[in-house]
């Protein structure tokens, strides 16, 4: 393991890091597994390079010393590089701060596929994640959201799985925007299967990462800890569909752990797969329907408001509560006298006469004489 | 204006109570409109009899003066007795606390009809309200609720409106349970007219409550204010359905003014009808998907606690993470040594040891010799 200039480090201003640093923490995401706090703390501690010969030299946990003899960073990088890839390490620009966040949790490195910068497209991104038997209404929602967000320039991250995931991805590729696919195997081989299209899309145009090295498998620690990173690479993390028991409920948990904004979509009551947003709504999670409520989420402070849906009009919208009274007493059809209106309504002769002034602008009432009527175009079901 | 006994005083027990109040009671239902917070305060000052006979005398609001001449309270008990109909005032047993809650905006009485005592039904009950253009999923959800609120034994409150309103009350009657129908009119006019046969079911079964004497129309400007009452008979008040604009969103916010807890119903984004409920959510409301959730909040604390949904069973459910690792990397089929186990898990030898034992236990690996694999029936899509 030699201080040689690797072709992987695909960014030229990455130039002044050492390379060993580099190859060590590749080496490092094979030796331990994701979630190993006891690697990562070494590794903090005595920096990846002397961690990592600490094990070469039989010290250190027997897991680790377990994996060396099928550790061999520099062919990884190399497979990566036949993948167009590229590792990311902290103190890179590329670097994506939120990760940080994961302290002794965080990963050693990333494994990187596609365009996107992972720094710039996480400086504004979303966790759009959910079930993967999702229902059609899910689907669109997902799709919806991740099409509204990639119009507010909002990089939607989700884990390229069936249903949800899937639909987040596609809405947002539909829309010209950018997505990150978090994946629990190696960035070389798509996972699921019948994904491979979506996520080679996602190689062309946005960002597919990992922590684990080329040639990892999906298991199943790897897709807890996977949800991890989602949460972790995104400013807030919305559930679309969930039912009961459902990965995405884990990324919901670890957003939260970091003190991350988690959203929930709303569904009927009647459907299982909303079972789990619904919980996530009564245990505080924050409601969102539309893309303008989640990009309040995660743009800065104050940079995206949702508007309110415009009030319908109502003829009688916005009345003073007298107003309203003797607008309720006007007859429709023949005029009443002032008082008469006093009296149905409840109001003293000079409330009356105001509103019937304030209405008569508003068009609400017509006068005839001495007597007063409602307007025609304001007879309204109540 | 004499202390007769009068008929209308249906139960015995409230003779202690002068007939003069109840009388001078009944003519401050008609002088003054629901809301008037004067005459309130003047009643509540000087009490109904004299405030009345200061009326009487030409002082006052003439607001009031100019109602005396068709205030005739004896004419409308008269009415109320003809309809099998009593009146309930302050310090009557059959008073409910709840409208005490409305400070100077307490109604001065309340027209009743129906065998229900009002103090005992609303001891523990909910409000349940929404749009009168509900879905069908609407309808069914305010079913659900009520059916599920009456077979605990919570009265279920609502306006008699058409829509997530009838379905509440409906879904009360058919299970046997309690439920007040609180109107905008007088209680002998059943409004709307297409719900005729319900608010006369809800007079033999429930009690149909108003605060404005018998004859009285129900103007919008009591639909408002008839809102308060709904809250303020009830616990808890949960939305089901609402648009934009909905009558079903003031009585949430005139219950949320009195403290009392507010929920709503989620349902699908793409619902307009779901969009006020949503609003709330956001707002901090409480979000209710079954009628347990809801006795959770009209019940006496700690009394009713909805249940979580039993876990589906998983194989790998609730394995600690280290057993879950060995487990991810046992094979399918040809059995491997507890080292290459460990290699794969990134486990030390003893903590592969100690999970393999578990997983044995709980009927998840099998030993072949010195070798171990997967048991059958472990087998399941991660």
């Amino acid at each position: 393991m030699t201080a040689t200039s690797g072709p992987w480090s695909a960014d030229s201003s990455q130039g002044n890091h050492l390379d060993d640093e580099r190859v060590a923490r590749a080496a490092w995401s094979r030796l331990a597994e994701p979630g190993d706090v006891a690697a990562r703390e070494l590794v903090a501690a005595e920096g990846a390079v002397v961690a990592l010969a600490r094990v070469r030299a039989g010290r250190g946990e027997r897991r680790w010393q377990a994996r060396l003899p099928e550790t061999d960073a520099e062919r990884d990088l190399r497979t990566l590089h036949r993948f167009d890839g590229r590792l990311v390490i902290p103190g890179d620009p590329e670097w994506p701060d939120g990760v940080d966040l994961l302290g002794s949790e965080a990963p050693f490195c990333l494994w990187v596929r596609g365009p996107l910068s992972l720094a710039v497209a996480t400086a504004r991104a979303v966790a759009i994640v959910g079930a993967r038997a999702s229902t059609p209404y899910g689907d669109r929602v997902a799709t919806d959201l991740a099409d509204g967000s990639a119009e507010r320039g909002i990089t939607v991250v989700s884990g390229a799985a069936y249903g949800i995931d899937g639909a987040a991805h596609r809405g947002a590729l539909a829309a010209g925007g950018p997505t990150i696919a978090v994946l629990a195997g190696g960035v070389e081989r798509p996972y699921p299967r019948g994904h491979e299209e979506l996520i080679d899309r996602i190689v062309q145009e946005g960002a597919v990462v990992s922590e684990v090295p080329p040639g990892s498998s999906p298991t199943r620690w790897r897709f807890i800890e996977r949800n991890r990173l989602i949460a972790a690479l995104s400013r807030a993390t919305v559930v679309v569909e969930a039912a009961h028991r459902s990965g995405a409920m884990g990324t919901a948990a670890r957003a939260d752990k970091l003190s991350l904004p988690v959203a929930a979509v709303p569904g009927p009551v009647t459907s299982a797969l909303s079972y789990g947003c619904h919980r996530l709504l009564r245990g505080g999670a924050i409601c969102v329907t539309s893309a303008a409520e989640l990009a309040e989420l995660c743009g800065r402070i104050g940079e995206y408001v949702a508007d309110e849906l415009p009030i319908p009009f109502a003829v009688h919208d916005g009345l003073e509560p007298g107003d309203l009274r003797v607008f309720d007493a006007l007859p429709l059809r023949k005029g009443v006298e002032p008082a008469t209106l006093g009296k149905s309504a409840g109001l003293e002769p000079e409330t009356v006469a105001a509103a019937l002034g304030r209405l008569e602008l508003r068009r609400l009432a017509v006068r005839d004489g001495s007597t007063w009527r409602r307007a025609p175009q304001s007879v309204r079901d109540p």
